[in-house]
């Protein structure tokens, strides 16, 4: 059976998705008798369009001069064209834009209206439109995946599947690798918030604008996100009391240390309600982890608490979940074949 | 669609199973449209038998005087009567015996060989007979599940489909809670083994005869479901190095203790070799769990470590995995109608 992909936005997750289809593709073929084609790549200036199938060794081997290609159209945008080239399956990796979501948005609700499963690393759309877009799934008979959008390669979402016997009530979760990172080098090396910061600056983790992550709202998104898809709630980012790390200071962190605790930022949804906050938990706690590990406690009603802990973000990771996505995609597809 | 089930073993786990159905089965018939009959329970000495489907609030009050039921027919055993009472999905719960793991395998083959899926929360089949029981069911086209077997409610096994765009290359893991719990009480509490093995005994954890637990062959059967299902190995416990907790004494937790580790019961599945034994591990690891948490850690090849944790025995935890196995049934043999 024959697949065609598009993929919208060729930044490092888009890339890495590509390398790694380049890399499964003939596994994928041998098991699954899958005919795979990228035909379309896009990029806010330009795309790629190749109806017999973009050769991704030749792309790949291009890095960053992929304008270069023969197959460049320079001005076609995702959103005049996703309609128009025959796609069955668009994967969207734009950067997210916290404030509205889009172009990513529009490119999602455009696929779906117009006959193409959707998969997604963009997580503004579903924080701020879960709703909309999910209606529009559902009217018109699409898949829409987003496993990359919480926890990277964490199979936080797709969980839900292997859980249907059980119930769960609440979750606890460290959704931010860069808010981690600073408390963690705040209370293992006593330096105070701004020389943390800048650390995590320096060493690419943090935003030159590094808002989103202190300020919580990006974990508050994640927790939208985790909300509406595990304990069945309704809500957008505008539903979550957030409340940063940035007034977090060496007294904090020592008092904290003297109970044998640390501060960490957590997310919370129970009874309804989502916070995302600092707060103390013990030093040996599943929670105190170092650096960009995400970890994610989800409450059950009988069986207590089950655990998933992984790297939260990062090309590869996010592509591996995206690559998880396409093949439960594809199974989908092929299953009255 | 209408689904007949049959339970074998009405224990801890079996009668768990049972309340479980009993209370979510209204949810499953109105959201998925399954039409659920339990229609016989075996005992080792006779069955309950009612092809109208047994009234399970009514068998559910008569607790462990379930053999006064009307239909109760004393005699009537598994190996005799499961493949002539029209079953769809067979549920075997009786107790592990490592030796041969008899009466299950027999009872697996004769469901897989008339017709019948299989779920099983009795490990020892599958770390005896791996390779036999799945070539059966291959071969008659049935399918086989069995998440129960390994930290029962954390969804281990199952997890495999939401990885699929992931490589798993190593998995290490606690996965015994009755040594782990022995050695955190000697850390914790300075204890002896042997004072530590009798709390266990009284508070239930451990058997009359401990050896399973102990001296890691009941780990050892886990790993080895572990690594075929999530490794593509093709091994039996007679694979398995396996090295038991019954002399770690005072003075190696003290050493341990030293140098900021605790000793800890490890698992461990890695190019192609299998290994239980007692290994030291950093204080602050997620290794460091106390009770009868299980610990699984899977190396993937691109991204890093991905954690599962929650607890590892216990009747309604490993019900709570047949129940999704059975959804999980449900939903495969209902696809393409």
């Amino acid at each position: 059976m024959e697949f065609n992909i598009g993929l919208v936005g060729k930044g490092n997750v888009g890339t890495s998705f590509l390398q790694i289809l380049n890399k499964k593709n003939p596994i994928i073929i041998d098991s699954f008798e899958y005919d795979i084609k990228v035909i379309g790549i896009f990029e806010y200036d330009g795309a790629i369009i190749d109806q017999n199938g973009i050769d991704l060794d030749n792309l790949l081997r291009l890095g960053k001069e992929f304008r270069s290609h023969e197959n460049w159209k320079l001005g076609y945008r995702a959103i005049d064209y996703i309609d128009k080239i025959n796609l069955n399956i668009m994967i969207e990796t734009t950067p997210t834009m916290p404030q509205n979501g889009e172009p990513a948005i529009s490119h999602i609700l455009k696929a779906l209206n117009n006959n193409i499963d959707v998969i997604s690393s963009n997580k503004a759309p579903f924080y701020l439109e879960y709703e909309k877009i999910k209606k529009n799934a559902k009217d018109n008979n699409q898949l829409i995946r987003y496993e990359a959008t919480v926890a990277s390669c964490v199979p936080i979402l797709s969980i839900k599947n292997n859980l249907q016997g059980n119930e769960i009530i609440g979750l606890s979760a460290i959704l931010n690798g860069t808010s981690n990172y600073i408390l963690s080098k705040m209370s293992d090396e006593g330096i105070n918030f701004y020389q943390a910061l800048e650390e995590a600056q320096n060493l690419g983790y943090a935003e030159a604008d590094p808002n989103l992550d202190i300020k919580g709202y990006d974990a508050a998104g994640k927790l939208v996100i985790l909300a509406n898809e595990l304990l069945d709630y309704n809500v957008t980012i505008r539903d979550v009391d957030i409340r940063g790390i940035e007034n977090i200071d060496e007294n904090d962190i020592e008092l904290a240390k003297s109970n044998n605790q640390v501060i960490k930022h957590l997310s919370f949804a129970k009874n309804g309600r989502l916070f995302v906050k600092p707060q103390c938990v013990d030093k040996n706690s599943y929670f105190n982890v170092n650096g960009s590990l995400n970890v994610i406690e989800l409450e059950t009603k009988n069986t207590g608490n089950i655990v998933l802990s992984g790297r939260g973000a990062g090309g590869i990771e996010a592509a591996s979940a995206i690559m998880n996505d396409l093949i439960s995609i594809l199974q989908e597809r092929t299953k009255f074949s």
